[in-house]
């Protein structure tokens, strides 16, 4: 058996020393290997099927790595990884100390200009690295990859506006697979698809451009006249004129499975040094039966049964995410003005359901996280209780609009903020570290985290009857459950769990099951701990604290956020605030830096948040 | 004399018995009252002075408050305040208990729906209003009212494919008054401009209508070829086709300071119901010869003379911006790899002049505050230094590029956060009152705050120096200085500015002086204080905490942010760190709310910041 292409490439200038007509075989080869890898790891296989072709094109035609190219999100970029160096390590990807399953520039500074996995910022910082170019004198193009989905973006649209302005010579790639990880919504949606299904542009667009090539340029007035000609009818006939008005020049749609039409177009357009929106069809999942499918399951997949397509059961808890989803139907099944709203994360909040069952009161904005916030604190003030159901990391997004929109009116919005904490494989990007401090300090806000789904159910009831601004966070997954708290919820109210003198362990949300853990631990050891279910972020329980504090010394706070203005701050802070002395508080939490990627109980091992290392530092420390 | 109209106008009921001629004679009393009050308490006069007849024909068309009208940004709302029962109160605007310089709920539940002084909301909240409408059965209109410069935000496109996506009835004025704050940037202002400059086209247009309407309209395939035909010639030949390709239908543009045209192209649009926008054009300053000619320096004023249009001078100190608008080019001038970036906020963050020294190396965004960071980490990547200047409140759009795309990249980005702490007259929507909290806890970035200009001149040298992510903070106008601290700045290096033995003040930014001033107060009393001018938030500096820590048990810290998670927490967390024992803290800042309007000194005042106050608590609790 021959070498296989893939083989040979280690960099894009091998890539380059191709024939155009093995293209399609290397394509071939690098899907196989893409759905050998993912189909045991899991990972991100619709959007990198899809993106397979485009990678090759880009590749194979600029002139990277002195041509940037800029993938946005990143979650398309698997051949672009195995077309530059890290082929051969593919088979680590998105574990532990392996490859990221997104951009990253530790792993290849070259060719990975942006560790990336929030959606919308390519063309933002492609632009900076256009001007950069310019103020430098430089050459070389500079190249974004955006999906359509991603490009609805507010901060997208910013930086389209931004770049027609400036008018510099830059590409974005436009890769259209007509959907996000939900089918897209909005109208540029719409537009592009209005764009997609009308064959006769093109046939008119071709006969238009025909005719005026044969109109002499030479002299101005004739030239005018021509440029006033061709603009006139291209306002009639060219699709792409939403982009046209924004000041880039529009090509396409152009079939992003050809890589020949894919190679030809971007030479063709090498030269032009303006803005340009090359306008790129793919098929999200392509090559793969079941990905082209069921492109929604296989966005996100974990390991699957390559011959069926059919997901690799693991043993499975009941999950925090489908805790919301029943509750949040029950809820809104006794009250008519509960509504639900997220951006672009349909199953991923686990809110497919109440989708179905009630299909006015449920909105997908799409990846339009200011908007979304902004859109709910209007339904609030029309009477309504607006759910609003997006991932940690995404809602810092939102933040300003959280403040200004919500809090600042008082308006009774819940905010459930899924994959709080350490999200897994998905790496830094996609962690939501940082949500305890980014809500802790705004005012109005009433900020829970459950410790088990179950309790989840709990709070989602009492959150839309408080008439205010609720946040609940909770992690991916779940967790073992060792005791289930009480039903109860009640304003600012922590639970205790269990009692004893030597130490209380005052936990948040997920730790809080592993915190009975940890006191059963310390139990053999004839270390008697207080274990308690903080519930409350804000409010945080102050009577619960003070009852602590006179009975107890010694504190140890476990949250799975940065310990910086944290849980375990708000609890210093408590304890400044009454004056309350000689206390000993430890708090335990995520450390000042970026997380890596790797499985959760790997990164709970690495950063010392197991029960058994949590009872090392108790022992240690604090006992 | 007469009664004058507006003495007769308590609500829009009472505006909507007036005769239509009578409006422009309403309009001359509304820009003369607002005049005499903002000449003598300064405020947000020229877009306020550019909105008045879009107030009156907003009040006089709509029937408010049922139909219910959103105004962006708030700026522009001073004649909207008189129509709305706040025409006998309105010179009290603006001082500590008066009327909000924006629209504000708590002080017109009725007539201003949102407190709202941030950009760019006021489609995803009015959409939001609209589809409670359309829940709940409703009928009344819902009108938002936004600037060209406003229309450039993310957050608004966002707004915008939702509205043409759901095709609600929602109107959307486009109150275009050819610049915001700067003169507007961005191929969303050229595009606009290239709609008002065509005469033509709106001739053409009224032509093609005519035509049209004499097609009979009965039977689907006449419809059908006149729609595709309506259509044909619209892509043509109207104006606004960038926003009905996102879904709306377009009408303007229209003279915004002619009532009787406004009136009537309301009344006519009423009936229909799915998302329009109207495009209506204003001046910038209208009706007072100053502000028209310079419109920047009337967008926020202080007092100024009526005749002359001289500002009134305040005894002035040298301000934070100025000291960062010098040292910036001065900078420039060694380093050519120093750029600057705004985001539509040229002059309020003393950019101006630099501006001007280095066109090519200015970048002013527009209201983009994502793309602002995600641009600049662009510029960074590409081998810059990019100094972003951006008020600490809107930089709050901005939280999450901070992380992502800078902080997580690790690139020498520096942010200059200006109007960090209390704003002042503009109240809880301008105050920086989050900046220490919502950026301490991100790794990698170094984060300071200069306690005199002359420092922040210090800082910022340093900051571009050190190749990291840095952030600096510094307040709206000038403290007084007893004391100018040393110049060399050491990464995470505090400075003693006195040494005493009885108790240890760490101050960050603006309270550094005033700390100094504290300690002379105790000093009379004698109470020998340690004054610490802490100048990194990040990294802070532990070798003096653990010095302080050993030699001073009693400790207070002061801020000019909310203390959750503020700089005291950060101080506690040390302490907490290091399982040093028996200190006493006592931390000093802001208090968990939305702090109002009013003057910066009053707001110290009431919310007990003075020295003499911060004395009090130091007594009483402390000592």
């Amino acid at each position: 058996m021959a070498e296989r292409l893939i083989e040979k490439i280690g960099f894009p200038s091998d890539l380059r020393r191709l024939r155009l007509t093995e293209l399609p075989v290397l394509a071939a080869e690098i899907r196989n290997d893409m759905l050998d890898t993912v189909s045991k790891t899991g990972g991100h296989l619709a959007s990198s099927l899809g993106a397979v072709e485009l990678a090759i094109a880009i590749h194979y035609t600029f002139n990277t790595p002195t041509d940037m190219v800029v993938w946005d999100v990143g979650h398309q970029t698997y051949a672009h990884k195995m077309l530059t160096g890290r082929h051969r390590n593919f088979s680590s990807l998105r574990q532990l100390g392996g490859l990221s399953g997104f951009p990253n520039k530790d792993e290849s500074p070259e060719y990975d200009l942006f560790t990336s996995g929030h959606s919308s910022a390519s063309i933002s910082t492609a632009l900076g690295l256009v001007l950069a170019r310019d103020l430098k004198g430089g050459r070389n193009k500079v190249v974004a990859v955006i999906g359509d989905a991603a490009l609805a973006g507010g901060m997208a649209f910013e930086a389209l506006n931004h770049a027609g302005h400036e008018r510099k010579d830059i590409v974005v790639v436009l890769n259209d697979n007509e959907r996000s990880i939900s089918p897209s919504v909005g109208a540029l949606s719409k537009y592009l698809n209005r764009i997609m299904t009308n064959p006769a542009y093109n046939k008119i667009r071709t006969d238009v451009e025909r005719v005026l090539k044969r109109i002499p340029r030479f002299g101005f007035r004739a030239y005018r006249a021509a440029r006033k000609l061709e603009e006139g009818l291209k306002n009639l006939l060219v699709p792409g004129m939403l982009f046209e008005e924004m000041g880039f020049r529009y090509f396409g749609p152009i079939d992003g499975h050809n890589i020949a039409q894919l190679v030809s177009t971007f030479r063709n357009l090498m030269p032009l040094n303006e803005p340009i929106l090359i306008h790129v069809v793919t098929k999200k999942g392509k090559g793969y039966k079941f990905a082209e499918e069921r492109p929604a399951d296989f966005h996100g997949t974990g390991p699957f049964d390559l011959d069926t397509g059919i997901k690799i059961d693991e043993k499975k808890l009941a999950t925090f995410t489908e805790a919301f989803g029943e509750k949040i139907i029950e809820l809104a099944e006794k009250d008519p003005r509960i509504v639900a709203v997220t951006a672009a994360m349909l199953d991923g909040t686990g809110l497919n359901k109440f989708a179905q069952v009630f299909p006015t009161r449920f909105f997908d904005v799409g990846i339009a996280e200011e908007h979304a916030i902004g859109f709910s604190a209007g339904l609030a003030r029309g009477g309504f209780k607006p759910v609003i159901a997006i991932y940690s990391t995404f809602l810092q997004r939102g933040y300003d609009q959280i403040i200004h929109d919500v809090c600042l009116q008082n308006l009774p919005a819940v905010l459930c903020l899924d994959r709080a904490g350490i999200a897994g494989e998905d790496g830094p990007t996609h962690h939501g570290a940082f949500d305890i401090t980014y809500l802790r300090h705004i005012p109005n806000l009433v900020f829970m985290a459950p410790s088990t789904p179950q309790e989840l159910k709990s709070m989602l009831e009492f959150a839309v009857s408080v008439n205010k601004p609720v946040a609940i966070r909770y992690p991916k997954g779940s967790v073992p459950v060792l005791k289930e708290p009480s039903q109860a919820i009640g304003m600012g109210k922590a639970e205790i769990l269990k009692t004893g003198s030597d130490i209380a362990i005052i936990s948040i949300g997920s730790m809080v099951q592993a915190s009975l853990e940890i006191a059963n631990i310390l139990s053999k050891k004839k270390i008697n701990a207080t274990v308690v279910n903080a519930r409350f972020i804000k409010p945080i329980d102050e009577d619960m604290l003070a009852n602590i504090c006179s009975s107890v010394k010694k504190i140890v706070t476990i949250e799975d956020g940065v310990l910086e203005g944290g849980f375990g701050s708000a609890v210093l802070e408590f304890i400044e605030r009454t004056g309350i002395k000689g206390i000993r508080v430890r708090r335990i939490g995520l450390p000042d830096k970026f997380i890596e990627h790797g499985k959760r109980p790997e990164l709970f091992l690495k950063y010392n948040l197991t029960p058994d290392a949590i009872c090392d530092v108790i022992i240690r420390e604090v006992i």
